[in-house]
């Protein structure tokens, strides 16, 4: 195999691709980048067996082949090269060549025979949605995943189609998080479980612009993500996701709008008092008008008061301060609406169109 | 005590006096920052017996007195204050009060008079530079000190004055680090080696503007900075530092001049053939008008072509290439002279005023 590429070009395709590079494999192969150059096309490519991922990159082909590299040297390799074209070249037993203005670099690669493509996947329906939006998505609900957990489903996220409406839903047993939106058309109905290190790595990959778009596509046991000149393919998570509207009580007691910013660095400045170990609840005393924060440690106290508007019935409640700052970093909104029902039931935060839902429990606490 | 500080400078202060923070201590009076509000000055000083600083802050004094509070939780919590007024509070059992806007903390503090002041220092002569230079000398010098050398001279610089010249010098057994300027005037002479933590630390502080200037003073056995609001009061390191002009011959053999950058780069593109465990060295390979520069190590070889310009013999010579790199790296010069003598004395990297100076020591490679 010859080929020539700028630099620049490498170091873009090693950057998406790396993300399916096994990191702990006793299998050299999984730890490689294969290059392959044939029909015309050059061709990047990482599978860890979990995830697989290649992207079409520009350049000439001198002489077709394909090679496997070890990632990790070849990825720092091409980032220390001159910002200039590079040649790679590889002889019969692997032996690679990589040149760049005077610089010259001998390696050994592995044959790509080896290499496990991607997995063939049968064409299916293909839905359509922003870059930026999925992007978006994965962000506002990734965080409450528990990816330790001993239910395989709580390491991965619910992608649900119903109609027109698409709901990505994460949840760890102290909290659920759901975003939703409108699809421009119905699509047939979708329900799978994807692995949480997939929606990072896609997340990451991502361009994240408006008008750049994404297809998912669907099959038994893989989801697939196309986008520009790259193809994600990931296994999903096996067996059925948590029935999660059964958990969602839309009744409340009390309503609070709130400035968000003020809420979170209230918040925010509260957990400074918590050791790791330790852990203590913030205690929302809600009143007319007005809300207390509060939490005490070992360390000190600290109380706050901060503007509401409150309908309903005065209630004190507590919360794992981390999970409030977790639904409030994420949201968009500049005022929020906390929707609580008594010190026991879980806390809704939610919009009006419920393009999303935050729900957290509450945590025992002894007033103070 | 009871003062009134803007949040902006209180960090400040609190950014500066840190570095004087002790760690690992089972002193709990040493973790902490001591704040002493008396004759209309407000100050913030820090003291791990080794390194101690002071730096005056602005702000209104209701009430006279001092306070000692724990420098890690204080810190975190004037960070995360909002960008407001903040008056901080203590009463006769500094059981603390901390406010701003409608946060309110409360912590136990320490009665500053267990805390050890800066050492009492007898007014010595005083040695002016400008905190650019200061800065740039420890910079240029500091990356070759052994902080865990068994010599505890080589975990710190020496810093000498002879007449109107001041040199920092660094040493740790294969490589010598020299910085010499030219003072305004004379000076009496110093010899001292001032650890390289209290540098690294002073540094850190210092505003790095030309216009600005820190005074240096020197006693038995401390040295203190002065700039701005803040004094850094040091120990030194006792004992007489290594007899390096002794060290040092200026004859050569041959001399080559190269672009800093392009050397640079080429070793830093053949380090990456290296594990961490390896010892390889990067062997250069001088003949007329041309360097070759090449490295081979199981991960495969790299070799490379340099323009150079050269007088005297033809040479091959080998480095670890890292005590290449940090030379190359702190140099501002964009062309180099590099003069070598033969394969087994050591490289002079200088510029032709000597202004700095850096000494490498070869490593014996197996040409290939």
């Amino acid at each position: 195999m010859k080929i020539i590429c700028h630099k620049s070009v490498l170091q873009k395709g090693v950057a998406i691709v790396s993300k399916a590079v096994s990191n702990k494999t006793t299998m050299p192969i999984l730890a490689c980048i294969l290059i392959r150059a044939q029909n015309g096309v050059i061709s990047m490519t990482a599978n860890d067996m979990e995830l697989a991922i290649e992207t079409i990159i520009d350049g000439t082909i001198e002489e077709e082949g394909m090679l496997a590299l070890e990632a990790k040297i070849f990825s720092e390799l091409v980032r220390r090269l001159p910002d200039n074209q590079v040649t790679i070249s590889s002889d019969a037993s692997c032996t690679t060549e990589i040149t760049c203005e005077k610089s010259r670099f001998h390696l050994s690669g592995l044959s790509g025979e080896e290499f496990s493509s991607l997995p063939a996947i049968e064409s299916a329906s293909q839905l359509t949605i922003s870059q930026f939006t999925l992007k978006e998505m994965i962000r506002q609900t990734i965080f409450s995943i528990d990816e330790n957990a001993s239910n395989k489903q709580m390491a991965g996220e619910l992608l649900e189609v119903k109609q027109d409406e698409l709901r990505m839903v994460s949840l760890d047993g102290h909290r659920i998080s759901i975003r939703k939106i409108q699809l421009k058309q119905p699509f047939p109905p979708v329900r799978v479980t994807i692995p949480g290190k997939t929606l990072n790595d896609v997340s990451k990959i991502l361009s994240g612009d408006n008008e750049s778009e994404v297809i998912l596509s669907f099959t038994h046991n893989h989801v697939v993500f196309q986008f520009e000149q790259t193809v994600v393919v990931s296994r999903l998570v096996e067996g059925q996701y948590f029935k999660i509207d059964q958990m969602i009580n839309s009744d409340h007691e009390t309503e609070i709008v709130v400035n968000k910013k003020d809420l979170l660095n209230c918040i925010d400045r509260a957990t400074l008092l918590i050791k790791e170990s330790d852990k203590k609840p913030i205690i929302m005393n809600i009143s007319d008008q007005s809300m207390e924060v509060k939490l005490k440690s070992s360390i000190g106290t600290m109380n706050e008061e901060i503007d509401i508007e409150k309908h309903g019935r005065d209630i004190m409640i507590g919360f794992n301060p981390k999970f409030l700052i977790d639904a409030l970093r994420v949201i968009d909104d500049e005022m929020i609406h906390l929707y609580l029902i008594n010190a026991k039931a879980p806390c809704h935060i939610r919009d009006e169109q419920q393009s999303y839902l935050y729900l957290i429990l509450p945590v025992a606490f002894s007033s103070f």
